[in-house]
């Protein structure tokens, strides 16, 4: 556990991040974290933010950490998101038309920037042609009526559903977590005995998109040059341990210090390092 | 198919049925049901009803059979809810205290009759010593704030969590379904990683406990005097068989009769007959 | 932690105890343990072991208590296994006729003992005119052959599957385990996608059994009367908490007394008593 | 259903194929299929065979139609099987030194070609300094004794587990299906608690990397120009599906042609096209 991940870093040319519980908490950005990311970047090294999250454009997301720095230290490319793939997805398979969705007004621009139309779920009425429903976020709807809604409309018009982020839960206080839009999509699953499109870590294809944008800015990059470093032993280091890249587990948020042992020899899921935080 | 549920129900002296889509539907008690009842209490058989369901009190349910054969056609104490057998294990392992609960308030009954006091979940303050969560219903709170308010007072307090009803759905039209308390609960065990108390078929403790009332009216009744009449596989004809009674599926509710078929060989639950209708 | 069993079973008329790591391990009867039951019944106590074994009748398993004691401290009808409810299953249900089976030549005692012909799976033709498929133990077959035959036979054929033992796993020294009937089970069920009928705890079917051959011995007896002791929490404990008696964890067994605490908080199986052992 | 694989064909520059029923079965390659890629080729078009087997190399399995063209039609580098990916994930992760695996000799393929040594299991000893467990096929071990000892070896190493082929079952017959390794690796992942790292479709890994190598011969390659053909709506199209190429169910292999409708529809897959074979 005495590794610093400053030391870590200097042996490859490009770092991946989690976002929540390594970069930053309920609270905002951790305290240093520009910093960091400033001298990161001046040593030559390059970044990329790897989030489940389909909530708001990930430009928005990097606001947190440019508004702290005074420029743009994390440019809104370098967040790659669970809705990013999402994206891509309906830009590819659905191509145009209307599909419905559930989650705030702002995760509606995972839609709407594959050229598609979003119309809220509780909006949708019988004269739409809806191409897909699409699952982005926990709130801006009301779980009983339209989770219910969701699962009749699917029943009676067997649409794909796409869903923007896997993960269960997310925490909102040091204390408390909540039911995350994968939690819910799960859940549909099990009722429907159905199979969702579902985006985020572990799977491999956000770690290969972003090793491919990554390569883009560096032709000659290999896998053994790129970290991946995570809070999360289910997503973030299974995902990229099975993508084949280094890994690096730090403490600093959904796995506590006094239980990261036993959680990895359980869980069979083996960082190559495990650090108290980004800051060390 | 051509089998008559009248002319099998003579081989036995005591039937069991299943309420949803054998006695009644959305809108109300079949047609005919009364009187086959009355013609089968007067033909010296027993019956009983069991159901997943424990949203309120089995006398609200008798009083639908009751009201159009305009006399007790049908006591309470003759409907077995998965809410008795909560109720009866609060009465039996937390005995007394607070409990909070999701559900209408007439789902506390199954609360109130133990012997305890029934805190709505969304009224529950720091200052009560709760003893255990019961899932009742999927009505009566709000969603998006009470499911998430149960999953983080589970994970802070590692109360015990009672499930009285352990379907996925109910069907709310000939149309359209509802998620039903558990599939919620199927979901916050997902989420929270742990086990529930869950009651309802097609657990045997809903057969063994109709079982006993059956042997206490008949002292010399055994299993195979007796016959579980339903209309899903995997609840009352999986849970039914496993107890070692046999065993009649009918085809007026959830079961289609077009796939009847397939879904008993691709299922492995057989029923020990197949049935248009408790009419037949 | 420091609760004593003794003391604690003078609070109780009946105990009902888990074998494997609660009375015996992999070397044979736990030292002490005859003399404690020899002092359990001398206090008028009486006792039941409810195991998932169906390897082999109960009686033999009895023999090892008895030979130590040099009497008949434990007659057979005491132990109740998962394979006594799988007899009593293949008797009610299937009633006659031949059954292919999976398991040690003893295991298929829990069949002819139900009146049915007990048929190697490895022997079976298309001469016989197969009732059900029955899986009893892990030994006695060929995994490779077998296991790829039973999955055939039940493809082509439809039988129903009966199991008597839903553990996965079994203790075959204080270092290893070995995969239970119930491992394969669950694989083949996996396959299949079907559903077998699977007897053991923590199904609530074991309990009742046994509470009722209680309740012949003494008819006044209550639930809150008896305590169920054993080692582990997602069979005994959680099985035995359901059915609505008070509960003792023992770590002398499966659970580790240093990870006792954090187990029972994140399952949410909580037992009533913890205790080093049966002999404190 | 009247759609003809080879004018649908005719819309795409590049066309992915599952292996076993779609181009061959059982008895071989399917009549007309070397001609069938023969003619594919001539008018321009590329393809890839994708397939969940790390039974044998790529190579052996090209022979089945070169043999019949008389002339390298498939060259075994066209072929990219489950594992291929295993054998880059053990190059990339582990890199170096000895991994127990089970599996027939032939399998060992895709551990030797990553630079490792491979022991089979029942021969790794103590003095083995083992770096991973890969699992590879279901034939070439026993499966009693090399099941135990897997399951033994990773509870006490803690080993990483590699696991070469995600199916349950695999075809053996026009009748009969047998465990493949991924059923074998499920159920241990079951038992363990623990989770594997898997390779084989639906898995986006495999379409990523063969589409890589497609756009190495193609720079132009978009994802629209590709159409993946499968007889399996959970590997192959729910798999291709998100991947964002389009799909093609033909009923020639897993799918019954009086299925595919009931089954697209409940499992909520839904093919670009379904057609009869690739020979029409």
């Amino acid at each position: 556990m005495d590794v610093s991940f400053w030391k870590v870093a200097q042996r490859y040319s490009v770092i991946f991040f989690d976002s929540y519980g390594v970069l930053k908490n309920s609270q905002g950005a951790l305290d240093g974290v520009p910093d960091m990311l400033k001298r990161l970047t001046e040593s030559g090294r390059r970044f990329f933010v790897i989030t489940n999250d389909a909530s708001r454009p990930p430009e928005d997301m990097a606001a947190l950490y440019n508004k702290i720095a005074g420029f743009e230290l994390v440019p809104g490319w370098r967040i790659v998101t669970s809705g990013t793939l999402c994206s891509e997805f309906l830009r590819e398979k659905v191509r145009s038309g209307e599909v419905a969705y559930l989650g705030k007004p702002s995760s509606a621009h995972y839609i709407t920037q594959a050229g598609l139309t979003a119309v809220p779920l509780a909006e949708a009425r019988d004269h739409h042609d809806l191409k897909a429903l699409v699952l982005l976020d926990d709130e801006g709807f009301d779980w009983f009526a339209d989770l219910n809604r969701a699962i009749n409309l699917v029943r009676h018009k067997h649409l794909p559903v796409v869903v923007g982020n896997t993960d269960l839960t997310y925490p909102v206080s040091t204390q408390n977590v909540a039911v995350a839009v994968g939690g819910l999509a799960r859940m549909m699953e099990t009722i429907l005995g159905s199979h969702f499109i579902c985006f985020g870590k572990p799977d491999a294809m956000m770690f290969t998109h972003t090793f491919g944008m990554a390569v883009s800015e560096n032709p000659t990059l290999r896998r053994r040059d790129v970290l991946m470093v995570g809070d999360t032993l289910h997503t973030d280091i299974l995902g990229a341990n099975k993508f084949g890249i280094d890994t690096m587990l730090v403490l600093s948020g959904n796995t506590q210090p006094d239980r990261a042992d036993v959680m990895i020899r359980s869980s069979g899921i083996v960082p190559t390092y495990v650090c108290d935080s980004v800051l060390t």
